[in-house]
């Protein structure tokens, strides 16, 4: 095992890096700023990505595929989202390369007519085609989701959580009127918030971006924000409500049942990689990943434990019999039989793995009929007799699943601190961290400067925020609600 | 119904190119030579996805993740597949635009100091990161496929066929022997043949080919290929043996059991959505697309026929009642309830579309308990018990993939032409099309000649070829076994 011992006490950032690293999650690809996810790292995000596209689908939308390069000139046509992005976009301006001193060079005569921007997110693009697509309340609404990778050029990267390049899934729907758009917006966040907290194991609180944080082009910026153990908020899916502020820039109207013509509403919504980094930070420990079982590649690993040849034959008969029935319950299985390790450090290897749950068997248990049951989550051992081992298995997954999200919940639960002066402010904010509840004034310049002084942000306004007259923290003028404030990934 | 009837037998190209935008596959974006992958199109590519992936982690490989952007240091490296591509690299130059008197422009303060390509193929960044992976033979094989977007700049393209960017999956795999990555490559040829006959129901003939059509950078490049309707042939698919050139190029050598240092085995093998083209151009037909059931998003439409509300509820009754029963042998079933639109127009919609089966009902099918079902491939219509139904209809979706794959064996069987002599040569390939058997006398220049002369090129030299003594059918040189020619998408 190459798990470097840092704790998480001692330098959760670090142990973030190296537990990304040694997990074989993913690892720093030698073109700045991008990753290279690996084997176990994208059999996470496959399972990610299957569950999020089935709900995707549950709700009505399609899977299509959009180019992955945009026209500068469509890039620019809304201003705010083009001033947004404009300063993180990689450039195509040469189509071709050539041979020149058995060298390869830039063809300086293959320069573009106009460049090509790489997608930083894909509204111009798609805007410009629905253009096409839509003339009348007919062929309204339009529900699509695209799977890709997107480039937002980033100077100080980390894995999964700041790249270059990233994959993620953005949906992008036209709607003939505000209100259904507003409805589809929120649908998508209830959707995320399912996803985060039933399969991530991760609570999050849905909430409402101030204009600061709002998406470049939004009306309105939906956002659920989780909470990792360091404190920390990470801001985990956004869902945009567009206004018409696309259709306008792409002049895409529709002709209304009643003959008018009018621009259409639309909205965009979208989760990355960044799932990931959330997913480790959220659960992880010393010894490696904690997986909820709803998103393992594994669910159960079994490890024989032996002497001699003579037990080793017993003890995988028992084991891969064990193997057998738990795959017919549609659980992942992994019968680790590999010779050059001792169970020892397969244990550790399972461990780092995050695998939930390890069957030790040896001599004794095909005696006795047992097998040793570890939870990677607690750690907890026991022993299990091997007849309904599959149903007990199946129903402890279910219980570790839950497990995991209470424990996330008690300690978001606990980590949201209400202050009500700037001294509390600051404080709290240094000594716990978390999320802070405070009043604030309402004004992107106050927000801006608490921001400057102690680097957090406003992560949200809550939806289910109850209304409460009070005193802005840093100004004190008055408020309506409280907000939620930390730092933030 | 926007399908305008040009018949595949006035202009096959103008059919393939309405076709593909009628049925809602693909349509043309505004960036020069980028396709947009429409809804309909995506779900049969989602079909096909799903499919392979399967088969490939059925043969051991995991999917994995490497960056879109490849420094053009390494891309040189591998001299001839540098060389093979440079001619249609989209390549980026800068990082970040900037806004000058309300517009947008690329800032060139922002140049980067080595230019990035956009991916081809993945063969440099993927051997640049497996050096970092491997350093004894414990390490191997890898075996890992990659779903993604490359770029190929082309200046003539083609919906599906020739694009600047498409979709594809490439698997990248490393051995510590020459046997074993033969063996891998043959295996993935193999899977690649199996998909094709089994599930997009196109027969394909395997071979290799010759040194002109090799891939860039490989040791042997096998392929599978098809023939479509018009009479050209399309490859389908290719596995390559790339030897040691790849290890070689970027030092990736490992210790072996003996504990000698030596170069790393690979192999590469790619299918991209140049297969959606294949699809349709095997099959379809003056009336739209006909799709193996296999491959079919959706099995079997239900289309009511009623005049009154009356008969509207009793028709959608028995409707809803057959579609639950069809869904429980897990068929995907469209119920075309609109009232908008007349039975006549849904029929001709879901022919377009290629949906294998459709089932019409009306007021008299429920008095009788009887159905009309319709075969989209053979056109042929029955009147069915509605009872028993459900596996009557499992049934016949299986004979019909049958029957697809059987016509179109039977018409690549028949466009087989043994040719002897130049000039048969020449009126067999004008007037018949086909794949031409013919002997050849082994040099690229001879190729090159045919290729220029006639625009047919080898399409492979078959694996089951039979020995067989003959004259080069343009030098008259000796020739020791037949190969095939055609003219190739």
């Amino acid at each position: 095992m190459a798990f470097e011992k840092i704790k998480r006490s001692e330098n959760y950032s670090e142990w973030y890096n190296n537990l990304v690293k040694d997990a074989d999650l993913a690892e720093h690809s030698a073109v700045k700023g991008c990753m290279v996810i690996k084997p176990y790292g994208y059999a996470i995000w496959e399972k990610i990505q299957q569950q999020l596209d089935k709900m995707f689908k549950q709700t009505g939308h399609s899977n299509a595929y959009f180019p992955l390069l945009i026209p500068k000139s469509f890039f620019e046509k809304e201003e705010k989202n083009a001033e947004g992005f404009a300063k993180e976009c990689a450039v195509v301006t040469h189509h071709r390369l050539k041979v020149e001193n058995g060298r390869i060079v830039v063809d300086e005569k293959a320069k573009l007519e106009e460049e090509l921007i790489i997608r930083p997110t894909s509204e111009a693009i798609i805007w410009n085609t629905y253009k096409g697509w839509i003339q009348s309340y007919r062929d309204l609404p339009i529900l699509i989701n695209q799977w890709a990778n997107v480039v937002r050029w980033e100077m100080r990267t980390r894995l999964f959580l700041r790249t270059a390049e990233f994959l993620w899934q953005e949906g992008h729907t036209a709607h003939a009127t505000s209100e259904e758009a507003i409805v589809e917006t929120k649908q998508m966040l209830d959707v995320y918030a399912d996803f985060a907290e039933n399969f991530m194991g991760i609570p999050v609180v849905k909430g409402v971006k101030t204009e600061n944080e709002r998406f470049a082009g939004a009306v309105e910026t939906y956002c659920i924000e989780g909470l990792m153990q360091d404190g920390k908020a990470l801001q985990m899916g956004t869902s945009h409500f567009l206004g018409q502020n696309f259709a306008k820039a792409f002049d895409v109207r529709f002709q209304t049942k009643e003959g008018k013509l009018e621009h259409v509403w639309a909205t965009s919504w979208g989760v990355s990689t960044r799932l990931m980094g959330a997913l480790v930070m959220a659960h992880s420990d010393d010894d490696g990943l904690v997986l909820p079982p709803n998103l393992a590649p594994v669910h159960v690993v079994i490890v024989p434990i032996y002497r001699s040849d003579e037990e080793r034959e017993k003890v995988s008969d028992a084991a891969r019999d064990i193997k057998k029935k738990l795959e017919a319950l549609n659980l992942s299985v992994k019968f680790d039989d590999r010779d050059t390790f001792k169970p020892g450090f397969k244990f550790a290897e399972w461990e780092l793995k995050g695998v939930p749950l390890r069957i030790g068997i040896g001599p004794r248990d095909v005696e006795n009929g047992t097998v040793e049951l570890a939870r990677r989550d607690t750690k907890e051992k026991s022993v299990q007799k091997q007849e309904g081992i599959d149903m007990y298995v199946k129903n402890l997954l279910e219980d570790i699943q839950k497990a995991i999200f209470d424990r996330a919940r008690v300690f978001r639960d606990n980590n949201i601190h209400e202050v009500n002066s700037w001294d509390e402010f600051v404080s709290v904010l240094e000594d716990k961290g978390g999320f802070i509840s405070a009043h604030w004034d309402g004004s992107g310049e106050t927000e801006e400067k608490i921001k400057e002084m102690t680097k957090a942000t406003i992560r949200c306004i809550p939806l289910e925020n109850k209304r409460e007259e009070g005193k802005c923290v840093l100004t004190g003028k008055p408020s309506a609600q409280r907000v939620l404030f930390a730092k933030a990934y």
